[in-house]
């Protein structure tokens, strides 16, 4: 029943480009520091930790269910939690982000990446079986990291914002570096068929950084590790989605890769996003989430303005065009998951 | 006479779209801590401390010329520099970059932008007359910070990866930064004018963080006072660059502010730039600065990429597609103007 439920919830039938009631919103982050009962259940919990206890994991993912009435929960997790699993030694450090205590850089660390089985991440399994027995109606989105995503961290040891180890690798050892996106597309792959066998009725492919790329590069070197990723769950039915942040040049790659709903940063309007995806994809976004800063007014006015470009689409699911901030408000993004509904009601 | 063989070079000729004997190059962040050079001469000196120096600032201007021949100076200086000068409490933290004691918030704030005259940077007209006595033939680029980037630094009081506290100003109080961004036009045209009588031939306008805004805010909000920095040097006729970097969405807007060239970053390739910006501008652009780390016939092929891009061109200058990288190899650095003026000669 809640099965059925859940099949007919509006960011499903979005996601499948079926007529919706209202337009479905979640809020890519929306489990996360914005929220006081989330900072409250993390103190003194490191984050790869939290990740591993299948009660905590359960209890934010549903936090913001709970608080802002979203038409999605999204997994508490990182991309990163799947490379821990297999043996790679690194940590999230607060105000960082993932650190890899010795960076890959030759073909001899390609040996640190073995295949990922579903033994690896038992409490994976079991956090997302509790959740979806809690969910009831509200699906489930489960998720993980891009191949160039989670290359990059590993060879430049951390967050970057240039990336030059990592295109020093592409450009100068193309052979390495398709070996190394093969073996991180198998890991990813294993991992999201872990959460969908668990219950997951919908995934999320976030290639973070891949807009760090020219579409000519995206292609060749990044494309077809993501499609096989994006292939190897087609046989599951779930809809999946595809997301980088300043991808503008790329939505219609990111489509290509295998994707059933394209993300769109704040950057490119939804209409136009449309006509580079072309048809037979849904899209999701895309409010700029610095917009939530400003008085409740502007923040409908840009509302607005995401919705009317919206109008033409085949599917729409609302969401912001980047991770919720952790300063914004979370009364702001309550009153946005209701003016959402409220305008879009049919 | 070397009046005529500046107006005769490449660089300008180039920014013309006149016929060029071969593709002229220089990069953006040229003179600074990838040379050794630079690191020397600057030891123990605060940045700003080391823009207010006229010997210093032509040396530094200088050596990248000496060292890379490249075909254009770009006179060593900061964007944040003309506000110093009038007086508001900022510094440039290494590692960084500028901090605002007091961050601006408030239409009280406005007060503290008083207009900004030749006065208040003696050490900028005499660093450009130096300069342009011994660069001869070489043309000297001047620059400075556009009203967007300028107002984001103020506001935010340093750095930021989001903008939200610019952006609760634009969308919540529209009229403050509107006022805001023309006080911050009057001085940047101000301080180009500085530089343009002092000899300077052509000039930057670097709006590095446009990039974040959707093309319809940034026509709304941003093009305004950019528009009116670009008009108020037209009289002078030399070349007006315009770039910033992430901003694929906005190449036609960056031209139609009034630039003369406008600067691609890497993620545009030139032809499709071209398109975007229509006839009558020349592009500036566009290697990634990461490609640099990979080997030399990486770098050559990455090059060739461009080279091909910009085939069609009216008019090309060749550049990177965003700063050099402190931890480049100068000697890439100088192999990439020898290859770009040997596969380009005429």
């Amino acid at each position: 029943m809640s099965e059925d439920a859940v099949h007919d919830s509006a960011f499903l039938r979005a996601c499948r480009r079926e007529p919706v009631p209202y337009t479905p919103v979640w809020f890519m982050r929306q489990a996360g520091r914005s929220l006081p009962e989330y900072r409250k259940v993390r103190e003194g919990i490191p984050m790869l930790e939290s990740c591993t206890r299948p009660e905590l994991v359960t209890e934010i993912t549903l936090q913001p269910v709970r608080r802002h009435g979203v038409d999605a929960a999204i997994f508490f997790s990182d991309i990163v939690v799947p490379l821990k699993a297999i043996g790679v030694d690194l940590d999230i450090k607060p105000g960082i982000g993932p650190v890899v205590a010795e960076p890959f850089r030759t073909r001899a660390d390609l040996a640190r990446l073995r295949d990922l089985t579903p033994e690896d991440v038992p409490y994976v399994t079991e956090a997302v079986r509790l959740l979806t027995a809690e969910l009831g109606g509200t699906p489930l989105i489960g998720f993980a990291g891009a191949p160039f995503t989670l290359a990059s961290y590993l060879i430049e040891g951390g967050p970057s914002r240039s990336y030059e180890r990592t295109k020093a690798m592409i450009y100068g050892d193309p052979q390495l570096w398709a070996d190394l996106v093969e073996r991180l597309a198998r890991i990813t792959s294993a991992f999201l068929k872990v959460q969908i066998e668990a219950g997951a009725s919908a995934v999320q492919l976030f290639d973070s950084w891949a807009g760090a790329l020219a579409p000519a590069d995206y292609r060749r070197y990044v494309l077809p590790a993501s499609a096989s990723v994006f292939a190897s769950v087609a046989e599951y039915g779930v809809p999946r989605i595809h997301f980088g942040v300043g991808t503008g040049e790329l939505l219609g790659l990111l489509g290509e890769a295998g994707a059933d709903v394209v993300g769109v940063d704040w950057r490119v309007p939804l209409d136009e996003a449309a006509r580079r995806v072309g048809p037979g994809k849904a899209l999701q976004g895309n409010l700029d989430p610095a917009v939530l800063f400003a008085p409740r007014e502007a923040v409908r006015a840009k509302t607005d303005e995401v919705l009317a470009a919206a109008r033409g689409l085949e599917g729409h699911v609302f969401n912001l065009g980047h991770g919720v901030m952790p300063a914004t408000d979370p009364d702001a993004l309550t009153h946005l998951v209701e003016y959402v509904h409220e305008r879009t009601a049919r």
